[in-house]
């Protein structure tokens, strides 16, 4: 399958971007690459050693800078790593879009030149969070900064189709989050929410406390991109705070420097496990292709397993699943009304 | 001091709350203590080797249900040991009140009984998180469901006050949580909280992401109540999530059975520094009066805790700071209108 990656977005592109599609292509064969960018860039950033010929160079001549707004990009950037990647996916060159980009810019290309499966009235980032058996997609981390009740039902459909996707969860179990789980808890977006999901969704179990969030109850978690993207980041920062913590603490226990050491490395792999890097990227579900975001300070391990979300993205063909689920539901609503 | 504790309140009351109150009293010989509640059941919860005279009980015969909502506690069960508690702050029989019981009954009865300081618009929670040297206080942590940017603008004020009294920092730096930095970022709240935090705070120091919270730039960080009161909670739930998930992968590592055991008493003696019982229970800001609420997990470390918090609270009489810091903005807000 070939997959076109924006090699020069994110904070270490391109050469994690690189090193990241190079690792891709030697664990999976099935994958093919297309890097978009700057060729002079990309290909001092290859190391000498390696050679793949699944591997190919798309050049692009513009840059995007991260002061560029998301429509200066689509309008005045047409030949950037970035616009000319998802332009690949519209054109049937690539099957999937893997970029550590700014959020807002693929967000609006992907709009401008993929745009929205029928039915969907707003695409939503959805993230995977380790917990439990499966673990649970979060579901909007922040496509949108607000949302309307019919938003937040659309994202609990789009989510269940990504979990039961990646996961392969039968009718995921889906929340949403909320302050209390009394049905009456919340402002008036979560209250509306609450009762649209209870009426369209049947595997919707009501509300859940992030407090409760990884106990197993839920499957799916459904939110406004505000939040969402304000716990994303909190979960982020405090991990890493958590991990510093200890480590400064574990300095000041009182066993010898060998213990230390091994229980550094013991907690540090341990850790690994709750890393964003462990699930490369995130889909911006709703778009009608295959857009895989990635966090801005992605690795090459992020990348390499941001490609395969990518893989698994096209080959389970969600997009069709998405279009589908959306469908049946808008047909079940303008029933009712 | 006197300080007048709720000894039914929360999932262990009254025996917890008992034998916090009982190790408040003995780590601080400068604390009285009331304990409102049924006298049975709270007498047959002391220990039969404690004697302390510094703890007397108030016997109230009406009982606070789960179910009952706010305003039923207060018109309709006076004689609850949460009513009559603050009713004894309103009397002057103590300085100030601790409760593990509803959040939301907690804060009914506060604004019934004691009413807000003059020219606050709504009392808000701050929640204090360790990071960086002094920590930093997160507002509104739940008090309110929604907000507007007027109340995000006294939350910092109130916060800050906060930030003062118990650590000490003098004029704490304040930043408001967003999806990024720009001064553009966020919904239609989050933007004009930002115009009005510019034009009235010395100390803003503009957005701030979840992400970079713990690295020390704020000592103050402001947000809507739902926005908050979910934060917390997730934080609550994602230690002690991590808490788990490393204890079982530690099982799993190649290691002694000595050395496992030693591991994880060294890591859970790390990990307390983040638990909540650590820091008591959360103010009540805006109240005129020194209300504390605690979790309703509470076990006795967090109720001691919350006797400390409250007694400080007094002490320094963060009440009269947060009057006139009020004061003066409402006077500065009138003055420019």
């Amino acid at each position: 399958m070939r997959i076109v990656v924006d090699a020069m977005g994110g904070d270490h592109a391109p050469s994690e971007v690189v090193q990241g599609a190079l690792n891709a292509v030697s664990d999976d064969s099935g994958i093919e690459i297309i890097l978009t960018g700057d060729e002079k860039k990309i290909s001092s950033s290859f190391p000498s050693s390696s050679n793949s010929s699944s591997i190919t160079i798309h050049h692009t001549s513009q840059t995007v800078e991260m002061t560029d707004g998301p429509l200066q990009v689509i309008k005045q950037k047409p030949n950037s790593s970035l616009v000319a990647g998802i332009e690949m996916i519209k054109n049937g060159k690539a099957r999937a879009f893997v970029s550590a980009g700014s959020t807002g810019a693929i967000l609006a290309a992907s709009l401008f030149l993929l745009g929205r499966i029928e039915g969907v009235k707003r695409p939503a980032l959805g993230v995977f969070f380790p917990s439990g058996n499966n673990g649970l997609v979060l579901c909007d981390a922040g496509a949108n900064s607000d949302a309307k009740p019919e938003h937040l039902l659309q994202f609990a459909i789009m989510a269940s189709g990504y979990m039961s996707h990646i996961k392969g969860v039968h009718e995921p179990k889906i929340g949403l989050l909320n302050i209390g789980v009394e049905e009456t808890k919340g402002n008036d977006l979560y209250l509306e929410a609450h009762s649209l999901m209870k009426e369209y969704l049947p595997t919707f179990k009501g509300n859940v406390e992030s407090r409760y969030l990884f106990e197993g109850e839920v499957d799916v978690v459904v939110c406004d991109g505000f939040l969402g993207n304000n716990l994303v980041k909190f979960a982020e920062g405090w991990i890493r705070h958590v991990h510093q913590d200890l480590s400064t603490q574990l300095e000041n226990q009182n066993v010898s420097v060998e213990k230390k050491r091994e229980f550094k490395s013991i907690f540090s792999r341990a850790l690994r496990h709750f890393e964003y890097e462990e699930y490369g990227g995130v889909p911006l579900l709703g778009i009608d292709g295959d857009v895989i975001i990635c966090h801005g300070s992605s690795p090459a391990r992020a990348i390499k397993n941001a490609i395969f979300a990518a893989k698994k993205s096209a080959e389970t063909n969600l997009v069709g699943s998405i279009r589908d689920d959306i469908s049946s539901t808008v047909s079940l609503i303008e029933g009712k009304v």
